[in-house]
């Protein structure tokens, strides 16, 4: 398998890109990567992580892409950026997967326009897999598509289960429609009418609407919504579980001594929690819909992160998903 | 102060509410009680209760509305219900105030149908306020308009400022828009409109867009979206916050005993997060823009949870947030 990854992308890049690379040419021996960035600033980098094997191959790309641009002329005028550089590798068939820590904007845009949709594919949506309490649960789509129409999130509903099947191997995923009842008349018009049509989707586990109160539960595989929910469900998550715990810290330091031993002793507890939540074990978002294996990893990937986002990039490949979208919806366009 | 109570709204209906009702007599001298629901059934309460004071007065309704019922043909139909009848009471001016813990649909269309909207009032919004790390914050609309145009928003925000100024006794509250960026043109259609009328209108300390990360920091008062993305937030709150507490706990067991004795010396710590989230402490929420103090309590309250909504009732009426609403609307209207 072949790899394109933007060197420059992300707060820690290019240090934590190229050390996640290393990192996973330990671990996994059938990978051949292509860093993208400043040729000299890429070499730097390798000659630190005192890598001298021969499976990383460098293209140089001169410019790099900030978080601060607009996405879409971004991509449309930094041809020789490492983004737009590892995105063409795909694109010409000379890799076989990219990976991105950069501006998720850019990311997404440049998969459009670069790479491109499958063909029959409405809307490609960005897909994260977050920690729930009883399984990692997936959001179809979590940002990607701000206003949406009922035929996206049945889509979105197919690529999913695809997604969920093939790289975290459950037989027939749950699909959940997110919604503010569980009735099926409830909701607004979208929900309203997206209800009606996964109803009636052959070869869907559809278990009707999940409330956004159950949706940490992690008992419904794989959840559908237009991107401005999905992207509220994401940062409600990440809010409200740094608001909580920084409570109960300010409370145990307002508290007497009692409650700073208690903390200490529940060190051990505390740490497993924060693992459990932890972004980097879980790699980054697919953008399913593209006709590529495309994975964002989070803006602040440290080298493990990076490591996890290669694994997955690899499970994609292996598991045959990007092919398994591509049968289901062209069958259907 | 006359408030109207129905007696038979609420999962612990009647003697919760009953209770709550006895509750706020010996604690607000002012106030008296029109509760509504079978003759019999609330007297044989009030006797359970020891009450035997003239503060309060049964107004016989035989029916009840359940929360199974279509709420639209359940305010239609059942005119001899406790709900309808303690909505009549403020619709006819006999009293100040009503609050119900029954069916949310039938109460909002109720408010709707029989105590009427606040003219210039586009929509009514449904607006409960949350416990937030370093604030409370309000949510306008958490679910009443699922379906929204721009300029019930703007309404939303004059609404919520109000209340926020009036009962939360805060001089300028900030007025911040759920969106999913921080930047002026993110967003979908409906919150990148919204922007634009908030950012010329007067009267109002707009701060900007409010990512959902950041809502339960408390730090923006008045939180303005429509009333899908407003109850994903609310959900998501009680949901993650759930589910985190959850995962401590099971965390705690499934470690040795060192961490038990660590959770048994944390145990106040715990108890006084939980009061921070306990919604008993807030009341109810009020459905801002119709005409009158409607209240909406909490499902499963219980006494204490009515005392507070009832203090919340009495707030609302002495600090003349309703007069306020109608002044700011009507004028612009």
């Amino acid at each position: 398998m072949r790899i394109a990854i933007d060197g420059m992308g992300g707060d820690n890049a290019p240090q934590a890109v190229v050390n996640g690379v290393v990192q996973a040419l330990n671990e996994f021996k059938d990978i051949e990567f292509y860093i993208t960035g400043p040729e000299d600033v890429i070499k730097e980098q390798l000659k630190k992580e005192n890598y001298t094997g021969d499976k990383i191959t460098i293209i140089d790309a001169k410019e790099v892409i900030s978080t601060n641009e607009h996405p879409v002329m971004a991509i449309r005028k930094k041809k020789d950026s490492s983004l737009c550089k590892a995105l063409n590798l795909v694109k010409e068939k000379k890799c076989d997967a990219v990976l991105s820590a950069g501006s998720t904007g850019a990311f997404l845009a440049g998969c459009n326009f670069i790479v491109g949709r499958i063909k029959g594919v409405k809307r490609p949506a960005l897909t994260p897999i977050m920690p729930g309490k009883n399984a990692p649960f997936m959001i179809v789509d979590a940002g990607a598509n701000v206003d949406c129409k009922p035929e996206y999130l049945v889509q979105f509903a197919h690529m999913g289960r695809e997604y969920y099947k093939g790289v975290l191997k459950v037989e027939n995923p749950s699909i959940g429609l997110v919604n503010i009842g569980a009735e099926e008349e409830k909701g607004n018009e979208l929900t309203k009418n997206t209800y009606q049509l996964l109803k009636n989707e052959e070869g869907l586990n559809f278990i009707g609407n999940v409330e956004p109160r159950d949706v940490t539960s992690g008992d419904t595989n794989v959840l559908v919504c237009d991107g401005f929910v999905g992207n509220t469900i994401l940062k409600m998550y990440e809010g409200t579980a740094s608001t909580l715990l920084n409570i109960i810290k300010d409370e145990i330091l307002s508290t007497g001594v009692k409650a700073k031993v208690g903390a200490l002793l529940l060190k051990p507890v505390f740490k497993s929690i924060k693992k459990k939540f932890d972004y980097k074990e879980y790699g980054g978002a697919p953008f399913l819909g593209v006709d590529g294996i495309c994975i964002k990893a989070h803006g602040s990937s440290d080298g493990k992160a990076f490591k996890n986002a290669i694994r997955q990039s690899k499970q994609f490949y292996d598991s045959k998903v990007l092919e398994k979208i591509k049968e289901e919806l062209e069958l259907k366009a």
